[in-house]
């Protein structure tokens, strides 16, 4: 299994500084050669999602959180390229409803958690209630030091009932993100990708990195922890995400569950 | 487009025994020429589910129904094999809650349908609760024939605002099924699929084709008609579905939204 220790979030000493958007680390070979990875990584994954769905006993959850264009549905598209269609669920948290407001935010992230057997991931999660709303400034820093709090002990009740819980931060320059909301606006099959909204967002770049720095160093935890995935690239990117979610099924030693001695004498009749 | 009109319900005269499980006329090529043709139209699927959910304007609403082993699972892995994860969602029926039994057997179902620019998957449905129940003799036939105008308005008020529906009965024979029973018993990878139960519900196998030659009768509509998918084949099913789906999408006239004219200004600053 590949070590990918220095990718994770040290909540001791870290700063997003440290970690450099372009990185290609793990697009080791050629562009052949990586797409085969790739690939060969996806297969994989699906192999072990089938397993993980058979036994039926643990639960999987991936959190993609990054700025606008960071990549986080081309993960889903890539990653997950070879995988069932009937063995992962994605749920996407957009602006929260009225009836959403009217409740804890952790109410309706908590419907969307996996069961037994299930493989979801968070696109976009419970950490844009430490973030967007920090950087506009809806929330003080004492109720934003409560959020943190309480999303490590709601993520602990998960991870103390049987998910298994990894946390990628898509990590992108702000030259990057010029690039691909310019081609957002040059393609005319993508356009409608495009939120003039997202350019005030844009403008608010240095906040949303102080957001991301503190959010992810107060998360990081033993139970939960954070992982910075340089994602200029999207090679890179899939990859690297590819292979943290690999090694995290891998370690759940997971099996078919036994077949019962009663099946072996089982006729079917015409 | 291909024309597959023969496989529609014809609610006026309709037997089931008019349809041929062993059919594969959709398989025409050879295994390698029917394996392109597949994939060539999941790549298709997949582009108009690109501009369906761009438009954000019409749902697409796919219902799978069959015996045991008939196919729904592998349908929805071939078909949607090229499809975006994150542009499709599958919804599968179970045996219901005590909280869903405490309401109308529509109520679980009218939760998961499509919403704008969405393409759902059921597999199963609403109709089991015309045809298990019946089998069983849960419910009788007066209840059966006012469930079946139920569903009937049901299903006209989705169409009536704005969803299109595609209903699969996917035909097999008993032998066939026999056949994949076995096939899950002599595979330690698939053991966990098998349920004993099913062999109790394969011994009511008459009463299941009557039923569900009753349902398809009674609720292949003008707005929501039945196709009868020959099933023995697991190359032409997944064919005739991949056809009847695209033919579909493709009758909806879908178009990625105008570019409006304020974004050709647009200048994204550093």
């Amino acid at each position: 299994m590949a070590n990918l220790d220095k990718y994770r979030v040290n909540p001791k000493k870290f700063s997003l500084k440290d970690f450099d958007t372009k990185d290609k680390t793990e697009r080791s070979g050629s562009k052949e050669e990586n797409e085969a990875e790739l690939y060969q990584l996806a297969s994989e994954i699906n192999a072990y999602q089938d397993i993980l769905h058979a036994e039926g006993k643990h639960k999987v959850l991936l959190i993609l959180q990054g700025m606008d264009t960071s990549g986080k549905d081309g993960t889903v598209r890539h990653v997950f390229r070879e995988t069932d269609p009937l063995g992962i669920r994605v749920a996407s948290f957009k602006a929260p409803s009225s009836e959403e407001l009217a409740h804890d935010y952790l109410w309706r992230v908590h419907q969307q958690v996996p069961g037994a057997g299930e493989l979801v991931i968070f696109n976009r999660s419970h950490y844009e209630d430490v973030l967007i709303v920090k950087v506009h400034q809806w929330i003080d820093e004492a109720e934003c030091e409560r959020r943190y709090k309480q999303i490590n002990d709601f993520e602990r009740l998960l991870t103390e009932t049987g998910t298994t819980i990894i946390k990628c931060y898509l990590h992108i320059s702000k030259q990057e993100q010029k690039k691909r909301l310019q081609e957002r606006l040059d393609n005319p099959t993508k356009t409608w990708k495009f939120n003039p909204g997202d350019l005030k967002e844009r403008e608010l770049w240095p906040d949303y990195i102080d957001a991301y720095e503190q959010a992810l160093r107060a998360t990081s935890t033993e139970h939960a922890p954070w992982y910075v995935v340089p994602a200029d690239s999207k090679t890179n990117r899939n990859l690297l995400i590819s292979k943290l979610l690999l090694n995290t099924l891998k370690k759940l030693d997971l099996n078919y569950p036994p077949v019962p001695d009663a099946f072996k004498s089982i006729v079917i009749n015409d």
